[in-house]
C-alpha cells in the first residue's frame, strides 16, 4: 500500500479503459443525435426548413460536447508528449469545436428567421448562449496566456487554474443546455405522446443519459490524481511557479 | 510573489466575500423558486392538486440545491473546527436535504397520480431520480467510510476522493435537473406566450441562470487551491496515506 510509484502504474493501468469509455460514450452521443435527426425529422439542408434545424443538434454534440471533451483529454491521453505540442493540439480541437458550433448557432438562428420564430426566449437558448460566448471568451484567453510567447509566467500560473476550473464548468454547462434542448425538442415534437413512452422520447431520454456520462467520465479522467501528467523536464520552470501558488507545495493544478 | 503563506493569507481575505456570493444566490435561488409557485401558480397545499405540485419545485431547490451546496461549504467555512465535528455536520446537512428532497418527490408523484399524469417518462424525470438514486447511494457510503468508527483508514482513503468527485459531479446533476424542471414548468405553464418574453418566462429564465451561478461559485470554492483545509494534528494519521496515493505528494483530494 505504500509503493506509491507501484501504485501510480497500477491506476494508469485502467487509464486506457476509462479514456476509451469517453470516446466510445461521445461517439455515440453523436450518432445517436445524427440519427434521431435523420430517422425522425428528416435529414439534414439548409435551405430554412426543419432539416436546416436539425443541423443545430448535431453540430452542437459534436462540437461544444465531443470535440469540447476530447480537447480536455488530451492532456492525459499525451502525458508524455512535449507540452507546447499538446498545447497546440487543445487550442486546435477547441478552434473545430468553435467553428462547427458557430454552424449550429447560425443554423438555429436561421431556421427561426425563416419561419418567423423568435429568437433568444427560452432557458435552453439563454444557457446555450452564455456558454457559447463563454467558450470564445476563454479560447482567446488561453491563447493569450498559454501560446502567446511573450506571456509572464507568473501571469501563466495565475491563469492556469482558472483555465481549468472554467474548463470543465463550461463543459457541464454545455451538457446542461444539450439536456435542456433534448427536453425542449422532445416537447416540441411528441408533446402529447412523450408521455406514453413512444420509441422517440426514450431514445432523446437516453441520448441525455448518455451525454452525462460522458460528461462525469471526461471529469472523472482529468481530476484524477494518478492520471495527471508526470512532471517533464520543460515545465519544470513553470511548475516552480505552481508550487508558489498552493500551501500543499504540490502542481495540482496543472493541467 | 515567493512568499506562500502570505499569499495564502491574501487569498482567504476572498474567502468570505466567495462563501457569502454562495448564500446570497443559494438564498435567491429558493426565494425565487418559493415566490414563482406562489404568485404565478396558487401558493401550496397537500390535496393532489396543482398546489400540491408547487411543493416539489420549492423543495428540491431547498433540499438538492442549497442545503445540498451548504453541506459542501462546511469543509472550507470550518476549516479550523475539529474534523469529526464538521464530518457530522456534513451528514446532518446532507440528512436534511435527503428528507426535504423526499418530501419534494412524494409531492410530484402524488400529484401525478391524483391528476393520472403519468410519472417518469420526461428527461427531467429519468435525470432526477438517477440524482437522488445516486445521492442515496452516496449518502449511505458517506456514513459507512467516514462516520463508522471501525472502517480502515486505508478504505477512507480510496474512497475519498470518489466520494469528493461525484459529490460535485452530483451537485451539477441536480442543477442540470432543476434546469429541465424549470423548462418544462415553463413549456407546460406558458408555452403560447413564453416566445413574448412574459414576465413569468423572464423570471424563470433567470432562476436557471441563478442556479447556473450557484453551482459554479461553490464549485469555485471548494476546488480552489488557497481556500482548502489546512492540516490539522488529528487528522495527520489521514494524510499520510493520501500521500501514498498521489505522485504529487499533497494531500489535494482531502475535503
Amino acid at each position: 500500500m505504500d509503493d506509491s510509484p507501484q501504485r501510480a502504474v497500477q491506476g494508469l493501468g485502467s487509464f486506457p479503459w476509462y479514456v476509451g469509455g469517453t470516446q466510445v460514450l461521445g461517439l455515440a452521443c453523436v450518432v445517436i443525435t445524427g440519427v434521431w435527426m435523420g430517422s425522425y425529422h428528416g435529414g439534414y439542408a439548409w435551405d430554412g426548413s426543419g432539416q436546416e434545424f436539425n443541423v443545430h443538434p448535431l453540430c452542437m454534440v459534436l462540437g461544444l460536447v465531443f470535440l469540447y471533451g476530447d480537447a480536455i483529454l488530451v492532456y492525459r491521453v499525451f502525458r508524455n508528449e512535449s507540452k507546447r505540442n499538446v498545447k497546440i493540439l487543445h487550442a486546435v480541437l477547441h478552434l473545430l469545436a468553435l467553428i462547427i458550433s458557430i454552424v449550429g448557432i447560425v443554423a438555429v438562428f436561421d431556421f427561426h428567421n425563416h419561419n418567423k420564430i423568435p429568437n433568444m426566449y427560452s432557458l435552453h437558448s439563454w444557457c446555450g448562449m452564455l456558454t457559447f460566448v463563454l467558450f470564445c471568451v476563454q479560447w482567446l484567453m488561453g491563447l493569450g496566456f498559454f501560446l502567446f510567447p511573450g506571456m509572464l509566467m507568473a501571469l501563466r500560473s495565475w491563469y492556469l487554474p482558472l483555465h481549468v476550473f472554467f474548463g470543465l464548468a463550461m463543459l457541464a454547462m454545455s451538457l446542461a443546455t444539450c439536456l435542456l434542448g433534448i427536453s425542449e425538442k422532445l416537447f416540441f415534437s411528441i408533446q402529447h405522446t412523450y408521455s406514453q413512452f413512444v420509441p422517440e422520447g426514450i431514445l432523446g431520454n437516453m441520448l441525455g443519459l448518455l451525454l452525462v456520462a460522458f460528461g462525469i467520465l471526461v471529469g472523472y479522467v482529468v481530476t484524477r490524481e494518478d492520471f495527471r501528467r508526470p512532471p517533464h523536464p520543460e515545465e519544470e520552470a513553470l511548475s516552480v511557479h505552481f508550487k508558489t501558488l498552493t500551501e500543499g507545495g504540490g502542481s495540482p493544478t496543472s493541467p
